[in-house]
């Protein structure tokens, strides 16, 4: 159920693209117990006046191959499985497409378990 | 004082679009107590290698048609509410512009009343 | 933390995107206790028939430039400081750019402090 947006300058191949959206998956399957085939996601492109982050925001050296990552998912998640998954992304995402630990934002937005329909009207994950 | 973002594949018809958003607005309008004129929308349009769907998940079969819809709103509905709004949205969908109800997903994402101002910089839901 | 989303109509000069940002950034920093350099935002222009807005939801007469701003913020502002932001940033945008009150829309999504990474797959405001 995660619904994810990347946000990144525009101008990247196809492959980087889809190597981002891929390892985020992949990182969400091992971290927040993600199922096979959950995934839902887009990649939002920027000129750089439409893209304004900070170079140096917590002595992090930032560059123009920053991604922001923002997550919408169910909030059941533990403070240990957040911090598993922000680790498990920059690894992955430093292995392919090879995208720095410093370049990688992540926001998480919570939602409560029948916020979410995936087909039919109905709500799937509601109790 | 819904907030609704509609992703959809580039290249459908303005009229196409116009249907998705006044159909998820009346559905609201029915289901969710939302007042008249509280109209409030976007379409994100994609190429295909920047949205990316299952078409799978949960044994649905979603095609390029598929539409993810994103609605900010306040917290107050219950879960009741909630099925009901998306199934209204599907039936209104597959009216116009005409939608299979395996390509309608919905989240929603819910703030408190005293998170938006609708303009001269008032919170005008505020208690 | 905050992320920042401006959604205006395409076609503003750059000097007038930039201005948005700029004070809503400024904004942040007067009302919410936003540290130095915590800027990461992003403008979404779109075509007219893609960005609907009421003209006149609570009587208030929107016109063209029209800026619906979405802030996913940390939870831990009182609804005063929330009242706060939202004239503040009416203020700065009457100045510069110079866009009426009736003309921007606020609303915030708020999220839990170990919501965030900012690099290096750290969650640097957990707890």
């Amino acid at each position: 159920m995660p619904f994810v947006r990347a946000h990144i300058r525009r101008g990247e191949s196809r492959q980087y693209r889809q190597a981002i959206l891929d390892n985020v998956y992949q990182a969400l399957r091992e971290t927040f117990n993600v199922p096979e085939e959950d995934q839902f996601m887009v990649v939002d492109e920027y000129d750089p006046d439409n893209f304004i982050f900070s170079k140096s925001y917590m002595n992090i050296a930032r560059s123009d191959k920053f991604v922001l990552l923002q997550l919408t998912v169910s909030n059941t998640r533990s403070v240990e499985q957040k911090k598993a998954l922000y680790l498990r992304i920059v690894e992955r995402l430093a292995e392919q497409p090879g995208i720095r630990a410093e370049d990688i934002f992540i926001n998480l937005v919570e939602v409560e378990k029948e916020n979410w329909s995936f087909g039919h009207g109905l709500a799937q994950y509601a109790q």
